[in-house]
Formats: structure tokens, C-alpha cells, sequence
């Protein structure tokens, strides 16, 4: 044990956990404060916020919140993303996260658009579908901006099938694509032969024989399916075995009654109860569904997305129009697969951040303890997580709940207010892709998004507000 | 309030609930102490066993933990009874609990044999039925003495369809008949002609139907399903949502791949999606397979059968062989239906306890907090419930985990020394029948067992040992 004059030394640690962990291994007794450096956040903004927040935010995050917890969100059918998403055209291609160019895209984003265009057909290769992204052809948008939400690479070229979701209280629709399961996927980037042929075969035969099911149950009521999947363990961002699992329950009658060909129906059967995260798909769209009603309201500073493109995260608000307010995307402090590390790691990458935005994933991570153990964590973690989330939102959720907290309502409506003034991020839930493309998934964690966004965000609302700084 | 003197009375109220409310609803502040009435056991006894306890009673209750916490429960195809079920005959009718002669059953019992022999084709009215059943001509045994458990009434007949389980790793085998659902039947006492034309078609469609995809996939690993449900919020007793949501994603597939008759197949899983306690009939054979091998350890106080026939209430204890221990079954203080009480209630009754017997139920109920929360109480009471239990068990589970507690085994391996040392009663979910034939549910609860039948097993206990009381 180190000593100073013969009497045992003790250190209070302010912030970094490593430089403790560094001293406690030589024996030194420590206590870590939870500090943390302060947000370079302008006084006088901080000021012009708290002056104006009982009279203007406030009542505009009451009308937001209660919007949010009002929306319903129902899969009433599917189509094809050409036919269906707004705004989608022959030479589009939507991405998660934030707008980005091709030169400043990641390694997964890449990859996945290489696979998209051969795919799509357009290319015969990847060199050959590289020329193309790059040659200016290609548009490129945010998922986001045309009704989707995608997850990691969230790619959705014109002829893959979707999901159409609508808020049966507002009557806006969100989409997203059917997702292909763990391995070698477009989602990470992947782009190989295996990867083609499956993205064929969902759009040849999972589409429509779901399509034919659905149609057959008219709607599938996604808010009850998301509520009760709480109840059973899932957060529905990192896991959706219950999801999945109710999810199959309703289909397989319907499968069955619309059948064509006994054994695509059991091959569809097959492929959905091998991928538990077969819901996750359906989980961020109905996230969507339920946030874009609760864009535009002048004043509000609850954000209504959250998304990362592999290079940036990107954060929308509801008082602040379409704009983004960006940062880099960190690379997360994940637990890595076996023969992987950090420094294989892409930084944060997708649009499954919706789930957080909407109160589930991170934020309803105490339903979901597992999730927190396999990481290395207890269940108290788990609670900790979602305790502390309830500082950062506005309110609570008035349909998705947490057992453990006897049934307490999720934390919902993340206040960039309130995420500035307790110094505090929200905790995301996380698949992390390797950061070449085609390599897939290398670890998973609970990562904190980073504060730039929000800085910003929190500045623009300031801007907005009557009188200067 | 109530004052004495002029000063506040404070009453410490030991013992009974309702004298304290009676006092609170009168202003007076009252302290409950958790005091109970002595249990009346001989103090001679009480000392043989506790001098014997750790050289004999303790290394056997080890063996027989071991045995149980090494038992994997697999549905391995289903069968007739008639054919499957050892020493099953024509005369002989099987039903839950202990041993019991038509003259002392209880209501729903009556019913549910009734109902039972008009299935058989043995008689056309109740009348006649009930005549039969009084005659003498038929027979009837424990469900637990032929291998099989049954809820509620737990009447297996010869023509009823039952699931085959084994044991794989001692190699016995254990059977149910599959669940009906909810509403008039079977099993609360109902024998109504719908009850029959629904036993009719479970042995016509549901059967065949099953048995065929059970049969394509050769083998379910009942015990990986329990695990995983009591990860989803499932007690699997009196919550079995997720064990039919994964039972479902399983058979599925294997459904639609061995399918005769599409309109047939699609019924079938609309009655699974439509019952969510179809999975109880396989988590009470699976308890009751990984029970089984752990009898006969002589000198091991661990109960291996709890089980009700709703007039006595019985307990098997692995080192006392097959001797019934009964005592009076109570009636549940539960939470009843509207336009129910306490009074139209039927004393507990069936096989079900299994399922606390063997780690799970009652003594899970910390994983499924929404069954308390159903009945009125909170997160912490299901923790509560469940911690309690450690203090009556041997050991804990090696593969149940209670997430909420930091995935911990649940309690396993009652001991009757230690509910009668700690004069703690096991704890038991259970669905409370009307006491009337042919009514069914009228509430649902959480309750203890009665003292009476532990209280003569710890007397059995203490003639078996060596030395004179």
C-alpha cells in the first residue's frame, strides 16, 4: 500500500474511473466523486434559457410530451420503398443518422451502399458500385427526412420492401425496412454474395408472403406489442426476443390462412424465429411514429430524433424545425467480441437511437437487465441507467413501463434543457460494427451520446428566444 | 384519533393483519410485529432432528439438490393416455392432489369427472354420469402416483391426449394432458356440452396436429424454455405468457412443414396465440420430471410433491417414499372477480404446486412482478415473496434466475425442517375455483400453504431416525 509519512494515503478521484482504478490496483484506498468538466455552455445563454423556461418551454414541452404519450403506433401494411416512401426516386439512397457526403461516409455506410447498388442491380461489382457512389449520380438522405428510420448503416434503396406503420391518433406514417438478422448483413456494411442473395429472397418471398398476413390481420397494434414486450424483458433497442416472440404469435395464424406455398411459408416462419431482433425493425418505426407529431411546436426543447451516420450524431428539436445539430459519433466503451477491440471499432452508427428519443432502449433498459449483465453489469446497473435518465426528460411515459420500478412509466421526452443544466447524456444501447466494410458486428454496449449536439441544440433554442444574450 | 390520557396510543399489534387495519382505520398508530402462533410440534422431536441434521439429513438433501438442479426436462411426442400413461385402464380416472374417494371431493372435482365420463362416452347425461362415478366401478389415483400432474381438478381420462416428457438426464418420463384455456372448462369443474365438443376436438384436430410437428422436431428443451420465460416475465404458473410465446415460435414452423390440412393448422395455433396458460401444462410435467429421480434419498426432508385435490392439501417428502402428508386445503385470501368472495370460493386445488416444488411459481414471483401487481401489490412484495423463500429451501436453482435479483437461482428444495424451524409456510400463485361444479374462475391470488401436512412429514422425519423422542 502506498503511504505519505507512514499514514495510509487516500485520494478522492474526480472524474476519470481509469486514473481510480490505476490507484486502486496499488492499493490505495479511493473515493471517486462523480464530477465531471463543465459543459462550454455561454453564461448568458444559460441564462436566457432559465429566463424564458417556465414561460415558454415549458408549456410547449407539456403540448409535445402529451402528444408523444398520445400517439399510436399500428403496422397496417407493407410495399416497396419506390412505391411508397415519400420522396424515394431511382438514383436515391437513404442512410441513418444525419445528412452526409460520400467522401466523409464511414466504412459500414459504404459497404452497405456497395451492396445496395448491386442489389439495385446498377453494379456488377464493388469497384464498379464504389465508381457509382462516388460519381455524384447517387443522392444520398437522411432516413429520416422521408418518413424511415434504419438501422446501423440503415441503408433503404428503392426496390427493398418496407413496413408501413401509421400513429392511428395523428395519422402520419414512418417506414423501414424488413431486417435481415446477425452475420454477414447489409445493415454492418457487409456486401458479399450471401448478403445479395438474402436481401433477394426477403424481397421475393418473406415481402410478400408478410404482406399477404398482414393485409389478412388488417393491423398489427405495435404500442400494445412494444408495452407488453417491457413487461417480458426486452427494451426493444438491444433486445427483442419478446417482440419477436409476440410478433410470431399474431403472424403464424395469419401466415397459415393466406399461405400459397407451404414451404416459403415455413421458410419465413424459420427466418423470423432465428432473428430475435427481427422487432427492432418495427420497434424504430413505431418510435417514429409516435415523435414526428411533436415536431414544430415553437419553443419546445424536447429532442424528437436522435441518429448517427458512423461519422456524426445527429439531434433534432422539436422547437427547432428540421435542423440538425451534429457532432462526431464516439466510439463506443462496448464489450468486445472475442478477438476484437476498441480499436476495431466504427463510431456509433444507426437510427435504432429513435427507440432512446422515444423512452425505450437505454431509457427502458431496467425492464431489460439482461442486457446490462451481459455487458459486464447488475441489474442495479440496469436501474441506475434508467433512474438517471428520468433527469434529462420532461416527463414519463403514460403507456411503456418498467416492472422493477412497480411499474413506474419510462423516462421520456429528453429535454436538451435538462441535459445541459445536469451536465448529463442520454445513454444509447448499442450494436457496434466493425469499422471496415463487410466485417459486421464486434461488440455491444450502453454508451453515453456525446454532449456536441446537444451544446448546440441548446444554443440555437437559445437564439430563437425573445431578447439577446 | 384515539388517545389515552390525552396522549397518542400506540399499540404494537402482533400477529393478525386485520386487528392492525381495524386499529390504522382509527386514527391509532399501530406497529405490526411478525409474530406467529408456535407451531404444535413435539419439542422431543424437534430436538431428534436437530441433533441429526447435519450428519444425516443434510448430506441427503445435498444428493437429492443435486439430483434435481442435474434434471433436464424435454417434450419428447405425445400419446393417448390410455396407452402412455403407466398402469392407466378403462375404470380408472386420475385427478390432482392427494388420494381422495368420490364421497370427500370437492365441487369443480365432481364436475370435472362428470364432465370427463360423458367425454368417455360412458354416460350421455350429468345425472348418469354422476351415478357412475358414485358406483364403485371407477377407480381413481393421484395424478402423481401415475406420472402425470394436472391442474385445477388435473382429471386425466383414458381417451384424453397427453404430452410426453423425459427426464434426460435420469431417463424418466412424465405426462399432461394439453390445456384448455380459460372460461367453462374442464379442469374448474365445467361439463357443459361445449366443455365436451372442445375436449372432442383436442383429441381430433389439436393432437394430431401437435404430435406431428412435435414428432418433426423430435425433441423441446422445456428446461431452456423455463429459464428463458423466467427471464420474460413469467413465473410459469400462474403467468405463461412467454413460455407459449416461445413454444409457439418453435412449433410454428414444424406446424406448417407437417400439415395435412391448412384450415386445421391455422386453428390450432389460433387456439395456442388464444391461451396463454397452454405452457403451464408443460411447466408442471417438467417440474414434476426433474423431481421425480430425487425421491427416496432416505433421511432427506426435501418435498418432492405439493398438490391439492381442493379438500386436502398433500406433500410427498423424498427420504418418507410415497406416503401422502395432508391437511385441510384452504381457501385463498385472492383477489376475486368481480361479483365473487371468499365465500363462493372452492379450497385450493390442484397439481400445479409442482411448480413451487420445484423452484418455480410462487417462488419465482419476483420474476413476474405483474402477478402481484395484478392482485393488488407492488414490485418489492414479489421480491419480498421470493426472498422469503430462501429461508425454507435447501438450495437454489442452478439454471432459474430471478433477473431483478441480479439473476440469482430461485429458491430450491423445500425443507420441511426448515418451514417448520422457521414456521414459514411455502408460498403458492393459484387461480382460485368456484366451489360449485361447472362455474370456473372466480379469482386468483397468492397464498400459503397450511402448516398441517409439513408438520406431520417433520413428525415422519423424526420416527425414521435412529434413537427413541
Amino acid at each position: 500500500m502506498l503511504k505519505l509519512e507512514n499514514k495510509p494515503l487516500k485520494v478522492i478521484n474526480l472524474g476519470l474511473e481509469s486514473f481510480a482504478d490505476d490507484l486502486k490496483s496499488m492499493g490505495v484506498k479511493v473515493e471517486s466523486v462523480d464530477w465531471k468538466p463543465p459543459l462550454p455552455v455561454d453564461k448568458a445563454m444559460r441564462e436566457k434559457i432559465k429566463a424564458n423556461y417556465a414561460k415558454k418551454i415549458e408549456p410547449a414541452n407539456r403540448q409535445a410530451l402529451e402528444i408523444i404519450n398520445s400517439g399510436r403506433a399500428f403496422l397496417v401494411g407493407m410495399g416497396v420503398a419506390r412505391e411508397e416512401v415519400p420522396g424515394m426516386h431511382d438514383n436515391l439512397i437513404l442512410h441513418a443518422g444525419p445528412p452526409i457526403t460520400w467522401d466523409r461516409m464511414c466504412g459500414p455506410m459504404r459497404g452497405a451502399i456497395i451492396g445496395a447498388l448491386i442489389y439495385e442491380g446498377r453494379a456488377k461489382t464493388a469497384e464498379e458500385a464504389e465508381k457509382l457512389a462516388a460519381s455524384g449520380e447517387i443522392e444520398y438522405a437522411p432516413c429520416h427526412e422521408h418518413g424511415c428510420t434504419g438501422p446501423m448503416a440503415g441503408i433503404v434503396s428503392p426496390s427493398m420492401p418496407v413496413f408501413i406503420l401509421r400513429n392511428e391518433t395523428y395519422g402520419n406514417f414512418t417506414y423501414a425496412t424488413q431486417n435481415e438478422g446477425l452475420g454477414k448483413v447489409l445493415r454492418y456494411g457487409a456486401f458479399s454474395e450471401e448478403v445479395i442473395i438474402r436481401l433477394k429472397w426477403m424481397e421475393e418471398v418473406l415481402y410478400p408472403t408478410l404482406k399477404r398476413a398482414i393485409g389478412h390481420l388488417g393491423k398489427i397494434d405495435l404500442h400494445s406489442l412494444i408495452s407488453q414486450a417491457l413487461h417480458m424483458g426486452d427494451e426493444v433497442h438491444n433486445r427483442n426476443r419478446a417482440g419477436t416472440s409476440l410478433l410470431i404469435r399474431q403472424l403464424a395464424p395469419a401466415l397459415v390462412k393466406t399461405m400459397l406455398d407451404p414451404e416459403q411459408t415455413a421458410k419465413v416462419l424459420d427466418f423470423i424465429n432465428g432473428n430475435d431482433h427481427f422487432f427492432l425493425n418495427l420497434s424504430m418505426p413505431a418510435s417514429k411514429a409516435v415523435l414526428d407529431p411533436a415536431r414544430n411546436i415553437p419553443g419546445s426543447s424536447i429532442a424528437v430524433v436522435m441518429a448517427r451516420n458512423g461519422t456524426d450524431f445527429g439531434v433534432q428539436v422539436s422547437g427547432l424545425g428540421g435542423r440538425w445539430f451534429t457532432g462526431p459519433a464516439l466510439v463506443p466503451d462496448a464489450l468486445y467480441f472475442p478477438g476484437y477491440s476498441k480499436a476495431d471499432a466504427n463510431p456509433d452508427i444507426g437510427d435504432s437511437a429513435i427507440t432512446e428519443t422515444g423512452g425505450l432502449g437505454g431509457f427502458a433498459i431496467a425492464a431489460a437487465p439482461a442486457i446490462v449483465q451481459f455487458v459486464g453489469g447488475s441489474a442495479s446497473e440496469a436501474l441506475s441507467y434508467t433512474l438517471s435518465m428520468f433527469d434529462i426528460c420532461f416527463g414519463e411515459s403514460s403507456s411503456y413501463q418498467i416492472p422493477a420500478l412497480d411499474f413506474r412509466g419510462t423516462p421520456l421526452g429528453i429535454d436538451v434543457v435538462k441535459v445541459i443544466e445536469n451536465n448529463l447524456a442520454p445513454v444509447i444501447d448499442t450494436g457496434v460494427a466493425h469499422k471496415n466494410p463487410g466485417v459486421g458486428q464486434v461488440g455491444a454496449g450502453v454508451v453515453n451520446a456525446p454532449f456536441e449536439p446537444f451544446i448546440k441544440a441548446f444554443e440555437a433554442l437559445a437564439d430563437e428566444l425573445p431578447g439577446s444574450c
